[in-house]
């Protein structure tokens, strides 16, 4: 992962932001829910949080890529952070659930690709963990990584994610703004028949109700009818129909990482509410879409060393209590991460000349202008 | 429970219609979602199925009740039926989890109350079913029931609710027109800072996709941001603020039944769509709120015989690439049902003076219309 | 519950053993696993932990009771306990499952009782939580109590117990010895086809394993071929049989209280190693059997207050690391727990003249000598 | 995998166990429970199953391997089977997990291997289905992969399974006798401290209870106090310790295959059992253990065919009542599979010099004739 200071991260941040930004949602005026987002609006609002991608475009039919997400920038295998998964629909071929359920922390950066790759991309981070400083007598990672199926636009039998390309995404992660639309594991998808990809959003909590930070990053492969800030697009668009041709399985990848002091079980209580926040744009859980949601502490307090001469951890963690306003701000982050996606994503043709068109976003804000979404 | 011939309920219900049901979503020319629902836009809509309550109102602070649900008319122990129970958020005393996910069957009728009223519930289900005919050697009688605390409005410290009162609502219980808003189970209860209630709602799926009927009734005592077809007339309203007093927590209870032939894990995988329904309507699921789904298959075909001489059981059950439009149809009737309960519960004044206004409805009904929802 | 000194209850203890204690396992020359047990082999030797039993012998038919389990002696809705509950086989009644896995805590005494006296004794814990000084404005309760099905030797569908029952289980709750056999929830149970009942153990963790103390109570009316100390002595004593005669659905309720500091998700798999000390007794977890395990953490430092000033609660937890020696003594106290309540079991009659026998301790002691178990 | 005639492999299973088969545990005279073996005592009595190794054994330092188990013999990609993964103890890397939880069904053969071995074996999996005649417009593959971790004996670091070495287990993939110890996946375990390996064993229920055979086979590499046939081997040994020298972690993973016709509900249910088999080996899943069961139903009727005209499948399934012998044969037939591991294995050298002795037979006999479990 790349390194820069905090502040140049800013200032790339806002000065991008006047350019290339344009294609998100905010920027056009639409504000989801009614928590404030960080700086970025982006996961990496979070302190510490990294990205990288890497993306496949290559010839007729190559689109696909990889996308790291690092929760610290420290050796993850050492200072394991607090973490959970919950299975919004399981359909899908996630690595390393069953020892994040069982100790209830994660070891590697999260890693997201597509259905056929996630084994290459476990070998990858395998390799990446074995080989860290001081990791020499490691034996065992549990590598987590999402996935989603780009096979309509993507040669995915082909299998053409290489372990170089994990290993560049994570080396490309970096904090500051945050690539989103056709980029590393969202080049090739799909979602409510438009073309999907990367996506981010963020929300930072009050003071009084803790002043935390949630940001959320989304992989958009899924279905149903699009609703853009409530408003029924899709089905405006006729862009549905009651022999669900657009509720097209797929999936949908959530990454929600949080600054706040939590406990596994609460960040599994954490997870599940970003399922909420994927309803709030349409989305049904298909039977065929594989719908995960990893939930991480970033909390340096929380952090659980690989080693210690203690058997005892004291941590804070916030209590049941003061779970709401985290509940509602990772629902509200989910939604527009999600719609950001379908902003940023462009037009594209793939394998076999399948073409995907771009959201119509002229369109879609005609919509919002007349239901007084926009002023 | 009550018998009548179908064709009384279909006529009774068609002239309950013209009369007293101006106050149904529907009836404003709201439509949510893309599915049809069913004549009665009831959970009775599913075959067989029988809805009774018990309302409890009484002096300065009673106000609480019973709501029963039959998934059939007969000996439910003798015949149980394909069930599954998700918890959406566990805060409540819920009975009969366990064994509902050991087994995959229900075995009693279905009854919602207050919270403090469960225990009374299961004994007087319990006496129910001891003293069914055919049931004189029954030893063991798993009760479900569910409840949402209307602790504000009514005295829940003084535990009202009786097993007579059970006892009332499932003799009471008949299909057709399921009466909705403060009665039964809903007599006491908040949702979105308005006077939540009891709500209906159905769809049923085209020809090709199998034809068949789902029924969702909801309890609702809920916080979040309300959104009625999408428009966020909470936040229009100023009815929410970031110091979280409007989603306070509270509770939903949400029973799907449907004839379509389902085993219990599919059965379970509709349950939890009903949470993306209530997502849709602002609902976030709060940290103290008991969101329970319970979903129950009432096709003949799939009963279960307490009794049997063979030690295997011959039933169809749809697969798994059959479920999404029946996820769909979940998602919608949830959605519609949480709306409905809001739209028929009138201002209520109960314990302490307390006093909890209906929904607004002439002012929502106007921002609906400026958001182009109503013509 | 009673208050006694922890001396006077020591030397009670003492004194006990030397006169009725003939009947416990280790009286014998008996040793279950590798773990030293703590003074008294019981439950109790967990600091602060009282056990009260409330026995209804009544006529020819009544033949159960209540046992209650305090983890402390102070109001434990106001100062609740870290808690899981495992479904080792989930067809049974138990009430409070939902919200303590959401949560993560417990707020009431655990109370025992038979299958159809579950509501009453929610009734009785919800009514004496309300009560308690402290709980003036409380609405809401979250009631654990667990059962086995007492049928065969009681009139089970007269439902004799009452909420005074109840009361009286958690007014007699004491330290010091746990009375096992016939007793309270024990009364009536039929654990391998001989009598069952009440039964407790504990082990104390070496020094350097952190020294805590597990203790374990098991309320036993379960089927299998029973094992002692690894002996077959139900096969041998053709006290089984391929027609599954003796593998008799029932069921096991244990409770594992510990001082050891535990979130609830190290507690659930705590909870699930009670299983493993079932299945060296020779349980099998029948269809019918309703295995459940409530596992508790009594250490003050990880009491959660219910109401708290600061949104964060910084607690010691143990890792997951520390946590094996506590699965060993969880599986060793639950073996012993369980063929201690046969060990003090006498032969009972009861409903329509349903006589079962005691295990024969002689017939049991020789085969365990032959085997070299005893010298 | 190869094709035999039925007839011939009976006949070399006869035949093979009059040479080589004094190892077994039943060889000298032990018998595990009170059921029947199928006539090979291997998982393969299960009629069509098949089970293939890949052992290697190279220099000084590797000592790994894969076992492949496939359920059936054609396309199983095509033709699922209803399958259930049960989380013993998640600490392990399995693949497959949330598609099976979610599907309730298998989609390729089961494989075993080293923990750092899983992401390769699935790409192998991968492969292997993508290519399977039929499966052309396949895009999305499931990979059941299962591990424990040799990294004492092995070099693990290495990474020295390929995927050729995946493929050639499943061609070596045959019915009839199974090769038990250091062998395949079990090539560098270690288990109870001895050195640990593959066994299997099987259980073949009453005509009245069914009629039919559970298989299952154990890849065992745990640690505990070993029973033999509930014998305190280990103990006596003074082959344990409280400081848990013994308890060491490590892993077991369980294949329960059944022709019984099986939901997965049911399949997850008869999974969970093999823990209690496990138990009676004096396996106590520690904290590093990665116990996993993964139970199928091989039973024709129940076949999920991957393409149908039909939204319905009718299939007879055994009813829960049905299920106590089925449990009890997984529980016997998983601890005597364990057994047989140690029976099989013998002494090895591997890293560093590294060197875990076998089970020392000849004194463990004694122990047992001691104990008169041999007379």
């Amino acid at each position: 992962m790349k390194k820069k200071s905090f502040t140049t991260l800013l200032l790339l941040a806002v000065l991008f932001s006047i350019s290339a930004q344009q294609s998100r949602l905010r920027d056009h005026g639409i504000e989801i829910g009614v928590l404030k987002p960080g700086p970025l609006n982006a996961i990496t609002d979070v302190p510490g949080v990294q990205v990288g991608h890497s993306t496949l475009k290559k010839g007729d039919s190559v689109r696909t890529g990889v996308t790291a997400i690092l929760p610290h920038s420290s050796n993850i295998f050492q200072q394991k952070v607090p973490a959970a998964i919950y299975l919004g629909n399981g359909f899908g071929k996630l690595a390393g659930y069953s020892q994040v359920k069982e100790l209830g922390n994660l070891e590697t950066p999260i890693v997201l690709t597509n259905t056929l790759g996630v084994a290459t991309a476990v070998n990858a981070l395998v390799g990446y963990t074995l080989f860290l400083p001081g990791n020499e007598t490691v034996r065992s990672v549990n590598a987590v990584v999402g996935e989603t199926n780009d096979g309509y636009l993507n040669d995915i039998r082909g299998r053409h994610v290489t372990e170089k390309d994990v290993n560049n995404a994570i080396e490309n992660a970096e904090g500051g703004q945050v690539e989103e639309g056709n980029v590393g594991a969202g080049t090739g998808t799909i979602c409510f028949g438009f073309k999907g990809g990367i996506g981010t959003s963020s929300r930072v909590l009050p003071k009084k109700s803790g002043g935390y930070t949630v940001g959320v990053l989304a992989q958009t492969n899924f279905g149903g009818m699009l609703k853009v800030a409530g408003v029924d697009v899709g089905k405006q668009m006729g862009h549905y129909s009651d022999n669900f041709k657009y509720a097209t399985d797929g999936s949908c990848m959530m990454i929600v990482l949080t600054d706040a002091p939590l406990d596994s079980r609460n960040l599994e209580r954490l997870a599940k509410r970003a399922m909420l926040g994927l309803a709030r744009t349409g989305g049904i859980a298909s039977n065929g879409s594989g719908d995960y949601v990893i939930a991480v502490s970033t909390a340096e307090e929380c952090r659980i060393p690989y080693k210690n001469d203690s058997a005892l951890q004291t941590v804070p963690t916030l209590r049941n209590s003061a779970m709401t306003p985290l509940f509602l701000a990772t629902i509200e982050a989910t939604e527009e991460a999600i719609l950001n996606s379908l902003f940023a994503a462009e037009t594209m043709t793939g394998r076999n000349g399948h073409k995907i068109e771009a959201l119509p976003k002229k369109k879609v804000l005609e919509m919002l202008k007349a239901a007084g979404k926009i002023r």
